[in-house]
């Protein structure tokens, strides 16, 4: 290909012939967000929000959050919080929260390279993750393993040929074959070329946020200051619980809101272990630990976009294992959309489940956190497809059959028509007792578009199903991604800028990466 | 024991200690309906049921309905309805429609033999039934089977063990071993033996009708006058759709109504076959041919309870075949439940999926299912446990994950407490930033019941669960249930009613039963 760009629409529609290409197996569902028709599902009153939010305001005044950077300590002192710098505690003041909390935008544009991938993130839309960062992989064929590059790879083919995956939220297995100083640059080259839609920086360190900025920022082919102009990506920190945020995580958000990108604020606040064993004191002090960094942030950059996380669940009191996918998970999540909507921020939940193998349970606890996040209005929803064992690995086939739940969801949120031809008086009194529908021209003009076409749910009848091999929906998963790899085609980028990001990558290894001692 | 009746209170006292040792195996909730917390889902506005409801009304003024049933069109033409006795077909005048819905109750009790497990249906709360009338089985040992005797009443065992199964709305799978003239006495029989729970009454001929009810006034030690004061068991009855009532059906409503036992109206509208192409057309249908039978039933009996069934869902248009647990089919439930409050009835949906298997695809689809009845906020849910293959199967294994699936449900719906010990502010300055929730006080006095218990999942971690054989969630259903059959107690009876049910049955097998040739 020449150095010279090509004018964008001619990339534009050479990206879409080539994106229909890569999914000749799969009938699915055009590339949109979920937008919500439904009214959320609000467990409380307003007078309960307050009571959450009074509580989380008491936990902020008068017990404080450990902030371990001490560029955030003085920034929060300079701002007029009480700073006890023996043990880094911050306090603060409930109105001042508040006025900072209300600089953040209730909604914001994220736009990748291929600007045909921007999400909203707010304003009743929903975006869909891939899963990130487990350790391991597993799939039918060849069962549980550490993960590593290969898979972390076909993960990412994945992710780029299914429209109901939206953005990559971190690695969706780590490449634990890659020496941990390299890897961030390795993986996000992968990301950024194998992919053209958000993804995420891991806020671990100084040197991963920045590479990965400028990186995103080289395969869009923006200059600095257009980089910095509106967000092109994001990070998501997790407090460290019960009311602590680390070093790492503050630097990392730190940095990214100087350059105005998004950052994710997503305590991991598991009821009976690091938050208290009542899933509403979970809710108190996820919003406590949210809220306090989310004045950091917009102390630093007023308006920054932030968004809300919530992962709040409950431990197994037997054994002490997390849990997900629960009724607590589910009435945690609208909860927090409940707060997030008091504080006019767009929020962000998970797809999860607690299950070592993509079998009953780990759908029917997906679909319980699905229900949760959906019915709360969550706007970004982490590990939409893929994750198992508490996000200790990342399946293949999981990844399959959440893609066919996830649109699902969103066609279930299409809008209802009661048009005079929806309503079909004419097709009953045509069609009369003794006939059947399937003939009639009312049918005939809509049955090719009337109805959701799954992808991977088999209607045959037992018969049929068992002449074609009786496979269960693991093992047509298996199956479908095994063909999808094979189809994959990489999303068109320009040498010159695939040169650039490669220069860079060899550079950055040159000189060592990033730290791997903090 | 004596033929001398024991006192109540005694009885039930028994009752509840063989329950007890009946399920040991088995942690699970106190039998409990389940009571909604949030509001209904509803897709349409107000404006948009009158309009649903007026297409309804122009079906049955302008196009009709058939009635094969001589006696119901006499009752019709009488009250005032255009009869065309060369067709059958009856139009009816919409406010005669209203006058008569408006007679029937908005909510009623059920009470079986045992009265600890009377039924509310209506009033804001749900009753789940066992899968009915598939004439398959499977198990995961013994595969798929034609339905028999023996597997009948494996099945009525689980459905008396699960607390969650409120009721048996027929067959749980039928038992074709037994002649189809005196099946109905053998299979109630063991319903009521092996049960104490609300039984149904399949409208196949006046004979099976009669001896169901005979059969239930006994088993509960009723005079004739006590059994026709209030509900003591029901009948489902399809509408041949489209626009069609069928004789058998409309001869099993017509004789419950007249000894005021409910009866459900369920017309099966799967859009693009037996109704309309779009969904909504589809539920105006549906309400046409509820109504029609409701206007009917009214008048028989002013006042006899009766449920506005909802079984619309769509077909594959590429087979043909009937799909459930679809986003359609979430949406339809959620309209008829706006539709059946409209007309102030309760109403009756349905736990359906089409996998031929009990894999992931019967969990997606049937937690489909589920959100699309709970959040239109049913009364009745038909196949809660057990349904597979679209409903010619039953699954020993899918009853055991459905029941887990159900009492989460039921779990879910519990209020949420906003007191200042669950907001937990004391807990979270107690532990402050460098300890752990697991052994502070406010830990202590709740774990053991802060969190829902499941029975069927598996929370351990990777290692300890492959260590321990690597069960999936079907393979621990299939032990599970196997344990339970042999921990089974069947509820107690007095031992006349007991020689009083087997001389009736033997009586009526004397007799000949059953015609078997309509």
């Amino acid at each position: 290909m020449s150095r010279l760009r090509p004018g964008r629409s001619a990339s534009r529609r050479h990206n879409r012939e080539q994106s229909a290409a890569a999914v000749s197996s799969l009938n699915q569902l055009p590339w949109q967000q979920l937008a919500y028709l439904d009214k959320p599902t609000e467990p409380i009153d307003a007078e309960g929000v307050l009571k959450i939010h009074d509580a989380a305001m008491r936990v902020l005044e008068d017990i404080g959050i450990v902030f371990l950077h001490e560029d955030a300590r003085e920034i929060l002192k300079k701002a007029g919080c009480s700073v006890d710098e023996t043990t880094m505690n911050v306090r603060f003041d409930r109105d001042m929260v508040m006025e900072l909390t209300a600089k953040a935008p209730s909604s914001f544009t994220m736009t990748p390279r291929n600007p045909d991938r921007a999400l909203e993130i707010g304003n009743g839309k929903c975006a869909f993750g891939m899963v990130a960062s487990p350790p391991n992989t597993m799939d039918l064929e060849r069962g549980r393993r550490v993960g590593n590059r290969a898979d972390f790879r076909d993960m990412l083919r994945l992710s780029q040929i299914f429209n109901c995956i939206h953005f990559n939220g971190g690695y969706p297995v780590e490449p634990i074959d890659i020496h941990a100083s390299v890897r961030h640059l390795d993986a996000i080259y992968d990301l950024l070329t194998m992919t053209d839609k958000i993804i995420h920086a891991y806020s671990l360190g100084p040197e991963r946020v920045e590479d990965a900025m400028e990186m995103v920022r080289i395969a869009a082919g923006l200059s600095h200051a257009e980089f910095d102009a509106s967000p092109r990506m994001f990070t998501n920190i997790n407090s460290s619980s019960p009311l602590k945020h680390d070093w790492p995580m503050l630097d990392g958000a730190m940095r990214l809101a100087r350059r105005r990108q998004p950052v994710i604020i997503a305590p991991f606040t598991l009821a009976g272990a690091m938050a208290p064993v009542t899933i509403v004191g979970s809710v108190v002090q996820q919003t406590a630990e949210c809220l306090a960094a989310v004045a950091l942030l917009q102390l630093i950059s007023p308006g920054t976009p932030v968004v809300m996380g919530a992962f709040t669940s409950n431990v197994d009191m037997k054994s002490g294992s997390p849990a997900f996918g629960t009724p607590e998970y589910m009435r945690a999540m609208q909860l927090s959309g409940q707060m997030a909507r008091f504080y006019n921020l767009p929020w962000r939940g998970s797809n999860a489940n607690a299950s070592n193998h993509p079998d009953g349970q780990a759908v029917w606890e997906s679909q319980n956190s699905l229900v949760g996040v959906l019915s709360g209005h969550a706007n970004v929803v982490f590990h939409a497809a893929g994750w198992v064992e508490g996000g200790l690995s990342a399946s293949f086939e999981k990844v399959v059959m959440d893609c066919e739940m996830l649109q699902q969801w969103i066609y279930y949120n299409r809008p209802v028509d009661l048009s005079e031809d929806e309503l079909a008086v004419e097709a009953i009194r045509e069609v009369g007792p003794n006939g059947h529908f399937f003939g009639c021209q009312h049918t005939q003009d809509r049955y090719r578009t009337a109805f959701y076409s799954p992808f991977l749910s088999d209607w045959r009848n037992y018969e049929s199903w068992l002449e074609a091999g009786a496979q269960t929906a693991h093992e047509r998963a298996h199956r479908l991604y095994k063909k999808l790899l094979t189809e994959y085609v990489a999303p068109p980028m320009e040498d010159s800028i695939r040169e650039e990001l490669e220069a860079f990558v060899a550079r950055r290894k040159e000189e060592g990466g990033a730290k791997t001692d903090f």
